[in-house]
């Protein structure tokens, strides 16, 4: 089965509204087996709407349309549908009527404009809509089904549940699919490409895909089976076998980021982390705080970025800042080591760097940083890691506290 | 001039990345006064990437097209384009070395796969990227300008800026087009539709339009004129009528942050701010750093997430920490105050507060947050903030770093 998905308005074409309405049908579409190779948004432009409608409605047997079912002049789903669909519109007084009950019971006035809501192509079907004024609209064009739904979230994916879902349990008929998302960080997407290659041939089942986000490898996995069962057994063996391809790079599934990937295995092993940051400057500690129950092992953290603060807040040797900089080896292991005393806790990060664009020299160029991590077995370890002057400050930034979470979580996983 | 938007990957079609770049580049687009009446998000799949832009590039001038450019077999743009075309795929060797050099500079591997990222539509120009290794494509196809580039957000907005813009800028013709945006905070969208109306008139020059996004409300404005000169007297006058109605809720211009704002004023007045963080966990200082140059007045930050940080960093009463709990007053003043003290600093924040989306009770409910400011004229001064229950951990935790940051903006402005 095919379906596309149409979203149409002018606060989308003009990116003024991010679409949110495309995507979680998509998703929703996915867990139905159904696959959305196309999606497009159009303008409030007739002409426009009614042949993206006309073209998909040949590909698709599924439509999915949401948006310009509005009161106002520049709604134009309807005629866009209707001219398709080479009918007229009708009046339909009984959607009328609940249009009129809908605004009674909220003691609001209704406006003319309301009334072209209560219009429909011929022979197309009003879809009831318990949230909101607009009804919307199923009817069937060439050999597609098509719904049309408002573009107010929540009343499109109340209508997508209420009529659409039922239609796509019918069809369906027996299988099953599972999705999946495993998180990896360390390898390339090429590496990762390579190691999965033969996994990755869109004819097998599961299909894999990667995609890669700053540094995040993400490989998505779509299994399907005539029973939950098969489907899950399925998705089991391929999860395992890219895991034993990967290893340690898979550092969690579904949303995990470096950050919770870290919490969650603080919290297993009821362990507990400081951080002292100056070139992250706080980016660390928040990242690590994004979890809830983020107190149980994050206990503070030290954003000392004036070397004084180094000094007075970590202990850190005037000397050694002014023999061997505050970017430096020994800056950023005092940083750690005594954060770790100072705070009590297991694990302490120190990290020292040149974020940039400035500060940087030809010995210590931007996107050098030293990251410290100080661990329950009293070692304080330090590398170093060049980043390139061409990276954006924040992107610096960014690979700073990816490196530092990556490396206490697997530290983590040594000692456990 | 008539534009379409491509956007090609699985991670789109099936819902689990939400597109960002469509919307960027249609806002970008219709500063230059490009119209983009369609867009389109097609899967990693030849036929459906192959006949997309067929279709596109026979409607459109211009054809921007994101995503699909990576080294792995599910990257099809290229082929895609290439069959659009009806051309072959070549080797470019400049760019394999490019390729190569960005691996070599970062002491990483290259990988069979990023050969295929060197390979071009014949008769297509390979446009260098400078913040990855994917080079993007520049093609003409039917009568449309065509403009291949990386999904991943820094490149693409790195890539148009550098390739795009230009090529808008000529075709835009004679004259001169200037672009301004403002940045303000405290006053609702409708609110400053409002004050602006007149001015939000299409056919006046310039141009003005808003958007709002996470409280911030932006002001993008459009100047036109003969010459630089005469664009930019129209701009300057735009600027101040502007700021003259809104006043003090603008903040900035083009990129600036809340954060930035409060960076430059203290950069302007050298004093210097320190930050003490229970519910942001960092977030305040990571943000007041995002600047370059921020060791000017960022000193130090003390991220107390657990009660005894706040008194064994903070000297904040253990008593009062059991008698009011660590989410009141008296708790953000002695933060703040003691915070100022300890750091020697022009200012300080204290910020604590409950983030949710558990720990919240009928008093104190997940979104109640307790800002405190210290100032040089010595006093601190406690805000209580209510941000309702039904808002995300990351809302709650931005919008009280938002408030702080405008709290801290406003009061520098008044002792200035």
């Amino acid at each position: 089965m095919i379906a596309e998905i149409i979203s149409i308005g002018n606060e989308l074409t003009t990116g003024q509204t991010v679409d949110t309405n495309a995507p979680w049908l998509a998703a929703r579409l996915a867990e139905f087996g159904v696959t959305c190779t196309r999606q497009h948004t159009v303008a409030d432009e007739l002409a426009a709407i009614h042949d993206v409608i006309d073209m998909a409605a040949k590909r698709a047997n599924v439509l999915l349309i949401t948006g310009g079912l509005g009161p106002t002049p520049d709604d134009l789903t309807r005629l866009g549908l209707a001219q398709a669909m080479g009918v007229e519109l009708d009046f339909h007084e009984a959607s009328h009527r609940r249009i009129e009950a809908y605004f009674r019971s909220r003691k609001r006035p209704m406006h003319d404009g309301n009334r072209q809501q209560a219009m429909f192509p011929r022979g197309a079907e009003p879809l009831m809509n318990e949230r909101g004024t607009a009804p919307g609209i199923y009817a069937r064009l060439h050999d597609s089904r098509v719904y049309c739904m408002p573009g107010v979230p929540s009343e499109m994916t109340w209508m997508f549940d209420t009529y659409v879902v039922p239609m796509l349990q019918e069809l369906a008929g027996e299988g099953v699919i599972l999705r999946s998302i495993l998180r990896t960080f360390g390898m390339s997407e090429s590496e990762v490409g390579e190691k999965l290659a033969d996994l990755m041939r869109r004819d097998r089942n599961p299909t894999i895909g990667t995609s890669a986000a700053d540094l995040i490898i993400s490989i998505r996995i779509l299994a399907r089976g005539q029973t939950r069962v098969e489907a899950e057994a399925l998705m089991a063996d391929e999860i395992q076998e890219i895991r034993q391809r990967l290893g340690q790079v898979v550092y969690g599934e579904g949303d995990d980021t470096l950050a919770t990937a870290v919490g969650r295995r603080l919290i297993e092993t009821r362990q507990t982390v400081s951080i002292a940051e100056s070139c992250t400057g706080g980016m660390i500690a928040k990242r690590l705080t994004d979890l809830p129950g983020s107190s149980a092992y994050m206990k503070q953290g030290f954003v000392t970025y004036a070397n004084e603060a180094k000094t007075a807040l970590l202990g850190v040797s005037a000397d050694d800042i002014r023999e061997h900089g505050a970017v430096s080896e020994t800056v950023a292991l005092q940083m750690a080591a005594n954060c770790r005393v100072r705070s009590g806790t297991d694990y302490a990060i120190g990290v020292t760097g040149i974020a940039g664009p400035s500060g940087g020299t030809k010995e210590k160029p931007v996107g050098l940083v030293y990251i410290a991590l100080a661990s329950p077995d009293g070692e304080t370890k330090v590398k170093e890691f060049r980043f390139g002057d061409n990276l954006s400050r924040e992107q610096v930034r960014d690979r700073t506290a990816k490196a530092a979470l990556n490396w206490l979580r697997r530290k983590i996983d040594q000692q456990s």
